[in-house]
């Protein structure tokens, strides 16, 4: 009779900081917290704005502070890949999630690494339009970041989530055409957009989450179904058992 | 540089451990996680159909493994106040709730009492209409359990939170008035509904946690301001912050 929790944590940006909020329709973090209730705790530790290189700084702390921790969600690189003072080259982006992934993994905590999203030039064109200047974002930049969080997680044997690809492939996007949301592909008759997946053209409205939620919830049961809700008993015994008898 | 958080642990029966579902439209847990992002962690431990029989036979536990919890919402008594099986006597549910409040007192913990909220017994009435036998709830016994806790509350001098009453007000109820929602009140003039709080008559829907969320949002502020989220700083710097640059 145990009520001791086992953990996943949620590392990173913005992105996973406001994975609480309901008002978005659908939010992450309680998403799983549901799925895995009386199973495992969702530790959400995402800091606006941060990238890669402050991230190795301080995230061997987190590890040893928490107890329980089996499963590590680390999603960096929308800050990384922007041209702005954020930035983190792409070399070393893939250094800083290697040495990440590598601390969890020495302290045999599963990883699953994921990189940036698409991003919707057009919103950000519209938000920004009183405040012309250079967006320091884009979605080719954010693709490239994302593939190559695939390439860290592949060369290390760690699964990893594509959410370029998962929410433009939702939006019907294929490759050869524009890139979805963007000023050169605007008005091009194959263009595909990725508006409803993204509240400010970055971060994540209610159906981005979903789609992240999803793509989780399904690399979780293919590389660990250990850790799958659906195989994980129930912390605790029913009430009705909890004298031991049913 | 700490990364640490702290932790807001809400202890108590399904109220608590269903309080992360979304397709509620409001969850308590999220909603509490939002407030708190960057601040407090919200940590779920409910049990279906515990009561505080069960709930003193292994709380100690939670609080000697987890660290950092600085305050424990403590929700117990619709299955205490039920009369099956899962029944415990009113003196004896005061005696277990003391005992858990003290448990966290004595580890410096802060907490907040709360008891059980109105029952819609024309609701349950209507769900069970297949299956008819004795509803072993009932508004009256929830209301004096409801009591009991704040009566515990009040002698250890600590704050409560009175969902029957906050439940019952909400819908226009004034003493005096036939119990919301009951057989009895049925079909008389002054009758009041507590349906849209409850999702089967007894389990919150998302106006019941969002009361329940309004309510304990405002004890933490009245009685442990240095607790409250507008009060407590971010963990860890802003990003533009984190070189020690501003």
């Amino acid at each position: 009779m145990n009520p001791d929790m086992d953990k996943i944590l949620l590392f990173g940006d913005s992105i996973t900081q406001y994975s609480s909020d309901q008002d978005l329709t659908f939010a992450l973090a309680p998403a799983l917290q549901h799925l895995y209730q009386r199973k495992m705790d969702i530790l959400v530790r995402g800091y606006s704005g941060y990238n890669t290189d402050q991230a190795v700084q301080f995230f061997h702390h987190i590890l040893e502070h928490e107890k329980g921790i089996k499963l590590v969600v680390i999603f960096f690189g929308s800050n990384d890949s922007a041209t702005n003072e954020q930035h983190v080259p792409l070399d070393r982006y893939k250094a800083n999630l290697e040495k990440l992934a590598q601390q969890a993994v020495d302290r045999g905590i599963k990883v699953i690494l994921t990189g940036p999203a698409p991003h919707d030039e057009l919103a950000r064109r519209e938000m920004f339009k009183d405040e012309p200047g250079v967006n320091p974002r884009s979605s080719q930049l954010q693709k490239r970041y994302s593939e190559a969080a695939c390439e860290v997680a592949l060369k290390m044997g760690l699964p990893s989530t594509n959410l370029w690809h998962a929410f433009a492939t939702d939006a019907g996007w294929e490759p050869g055409m524009p890139f979805p949301s963007t000023v050169e592909g605007e008005g091009n008759e194959h263009e595909t957009s990725v508006t409803k997946y993204l509240k400010d053209g970055l971060h994540f409205a209610g159906p981005g989450y979903k789609v992240w939620y999803d793509e989780l919830v399904k690399v979780i049961g293919e590389r660990y179904p250990g850790l799958s809700a659906e195989n994980l008993p129930m912390v605790m015994p029913l009430w009705r058992e909890f004298y031991g008898t049913s």
